[in-house]
């Protein structure tokens, strides 16, 4: 059975069964959205794609964003990064300060969103032009020159972030925030908005796939080693406190969003993004991960 | 260049560097190894195997017991086994408190101190005779009828016990431990007495390299899934608050013991022992994770 | 209004009122002492004494005997006393271990479980005979020698102590137990085995309202400073994570036990000591709670 | 001996000590103060008072005016307010976020940065004009029309205030602050920045040693019944982490601020407020802790 049958069978099936969760209601224009949304698209290293249900239709990336900013942060800043912060496993909800007290500010890992804020603030010091200069290699990596953010849905982030103007500023009160915490914050939330398909989100993460190589003329986006180092904290760290769940059940590396967006990474052979924007209480597509988890049981392609 | 050639190379290189770090003297017995101990074992799916250095002595295992113990207790549970502890990883070192008195006594994986309690509560609760049952699941493993206790090691560990005697008063508090603490910790000590040779422990997690087969009739240990599974926890908690380094660095599933072993797994290609006595910090063999970093660097050969 | 004529009718109409709460199960033998036990003993530092309901009976006084224990430790320590443990308030309950890790053994204050038992490490170091020799103190604070434990309760006690089998040998792995855990135990057991009436209870607690001297002839128990200290002790820390409660409504220094027992002290004034078995959800007396805020809010005589 | 005997003698022989610490420069308004300041006023309820040293020079009072806030919060809510914050001591530093995150963001007591932030919030909601009505509030307890805030400390607060800004976010995204966090951070630092004398500190105070009566026309502040409560949580609560250390060598309830400030409350007696800017390591002043220690210890006369 070829991928393509694999996917179209599962997408029916799975649309069939009953869609257990609730919309990210917490930030607003994420309640708006049609729950009844599904699409999927899939990448593969030898030049095949193929995509189903609503896989054309943009939506809110979210988290899955800060894949590409830890890209773009590592690759400027190489091994160095590593002192702002680490690439742990967090054992915490995503936007808990407690094991921020404990590390004086050092975050677990760049996945988690005091990670994300600490990258926000390395890519200011950086970039020229930090909210020009990360969309030009969002655009790069996808080969997408349409990719863009959202200010709607970056200020409705905004209306609903005390949780991250908490952390911010906790981080910036150990020192470990270098830029002002209000700057860093903007960033964050227009980096977070950005709206892509599951097509154009495949493409994005391709390159995670390609040992670094990116569409449609390869170029490379960063070197092999970080690329699996990239693929490796993905796997350990890329669904918050069910990062051992989709290892468990799915067994590639991956990352979701709020928005009810999944990406995830079968090294060497393909990149695939599920979008379903009910989640489960983890805060992860209830369709998304069920999809993928059999997906890879029925290819039996697994990294295990 | 083979790996055979490649193994050479790093043996001799990394072996020629400074060792860095200290033996387990917490364990009385693990202080009087020679901390210049330094051996590697590989295992081929292809049926090739290769060793080096010393390789065909036995030393302690330890805490890399913990796999065949939770490969037991799986195929003998199923599913049903997660209801008793969870798959994700831990945050803390292996032996912490804080985390069960958090989640009310149900250990955060099988692969720290406190799942690993749970394990051998479950086996104690499932087998007839559970320390020769136990003994016998892992000969047939490891395709090798002279594997055995060490009860001057068994004996060493109950002396410098209270951590391990804490934890599992503290989780039977909860309810979570249903047989007497005592016989449990017997168990659990007699578990980890066990000593094998690089060759050894490289065969005895074989079957984890290649689907579920075991040496030398390839007899199906457990499920395609139940292996991929097991590959997935070690994946995310094999290196107790290290985990996410191990990936980073080295980027395959892996287990390692206080005795300075290390046991790692390519799925589908071969599974790798190393043993050198002295520790880093964290408690995992310095020589044994330098030298799989860079084995899996130059063979271009991780998961991810 | 004298004394007496308050306490008569609080007692009756705190009686009339619902027993709301539950008996302390979770040791045994405390599961089987009628719920509607209810006595009250009043011991004035100028020689008055008064009791109503059941004050002649004994109960089990369960961690009310954490201050006598601490007070011998005292006496025979002396300031040094305070490099095993603290007298800061823990915030926590009675048996957390996630305040021991964060410390490294050394707990918060001696009126938790985990205080009282390096306190009775303390002792057995320092009492040539501990059994006895402790005994011997409350006897002679209490002006009553026929004053015993209970090996009744001793051993239900041990029926049910992994909690406290737990925290033993937790502190015991960091140093802070200087002699066998199992040893330990069994003295800390059999101090919480101790039964008093109310009236026992009020007059062994006496030297504390009378600046260190016990009746019947005003011996000296220890000095006034460490008096003084002690019930500063008892006032920040007698309640475990209630401490703050009973300063707030009865706003006297006392301490608590599962048994129903708690005492007060007015220092210069009078000690009062009320037991009525069933318990709040903090696990302490819901009546005796109720009598003692309605007692210092009538007589208009709190420390505050 | 006399009080003031004794004040002169013991501040005498401790400004002879050397003074170990430093001053609070996270406040960089605070930074410039002369560390050699020291002062004492003692207020009695039998209308003597007595000062010494720089005790008519005014000193930023900082935390200490958590009490009065408390004092108009408690006083218009009633019993009512405890649904917001706690009573119980924290066991944890002035402005950790880690308790916050386990209560779902109800502070333990009013006494700590988290739980003067939700005060501020309740008294923005209750007052028509919080500012000028909150120091009206402070001169008519103190029986001083000259009080006021300090625009320049109240910015310097301001530049320094990462850390409270996370944590009133933080409250927020819990639902426990019901204004804009900005206003309530801007009404807090006002509130800190007010700067007294001992003498008018102790004055402004006198109203808790008085049963709640202000100078100089006995005024009634609040009942009875609020003031001992007031005072059992500074007894328990009003030193941080620390408060146990302060109730075991004092024995008065009391409060200090990082301004080098300390007051202390003997109902019925008299309040003292001591000044010195030399901070120990738990941010209290080091000689104000001491001269306190040694007063009571003279006078005999602690509430213990």
């Amino acid at each position: 059975m070829s991928y393509q049958e694999i996917i179209e069978e599962l997408f029916t099936s799975v649309k069939q069964e009953k869609n257990i969760g609730s919309l990210a209601t917490f930030i607003p224009e994420l309640g708006n959205v049609d729950p009844g949304k599904f699409g999927i698209h899939l990448t593969q290293v030898d030049g095949l794609s193929y995509g189903i249900g609503d896989h054309e239709e943009r939506f809110s990336i979210q988290s899955i964003i800060k894949v590409p900013s830890l890209a773009l942060a590592y690759k400027l800043m190489g091994e160095s990064l590593w002192t702002r912060l680490g690439y742990e496993p967090s054992g915490n909800p995503f936007n808990s300060l407690v094991q921020l007290e404990n590390d004086h500010g050092i975050p677990k890992n760049p996945l988690i969103n005091s990670g994300a804020l600490v990258i926000s603030d390395v890519l200011i010091s950086k970039l020229n032009n930090p909210h020009e200069d990360f969309l030009e290699f969002v655009r790069k990596a996808a080969g997408n020159p349409s990719i863009s953010y959202s200010p709607r849905i970056a200020e409705s982030e905004k209306s609903a972030s005390y949780r991250n103007t908490a952390l911010c500023n906790f981080i910036k009160s150990f020192g470990n925030i270098r830029n002002n915490p209000e700057e860093v914050l903007d960033f964050y939330f227009n980096q977070c908005s950005i709206e892509l398909s599951c097509r154009e989100l495949s493409e994005a993460f391709f390159f995670l796939a390609n040992y670094g190589l990116a569409p449609p003329d390869n170029d490379r986006m960063m070197t092999v080693s970080q690329v699996k180092r990239i693929n490796a904290i993905m796997q350990t760290c890329g669904f918050y406190d069910e990062s051992g769940e989709f290892a468990f059940k799915v067994g590639l590396p991956g990352k979701s969003g709020v928005g009810g967006g999944i990406v995830a990474i079968h090294p060497g052979q393909y990149s695939i993004a599920v979008w379903s924007p009910i989640l489960n209480k983890k805060g992860n597509s209830y369709r998304g991960v069920k999809f993928l988890e059999q997906f890879t049981t029925r290819t039996e392609l697994s990294i295990f």
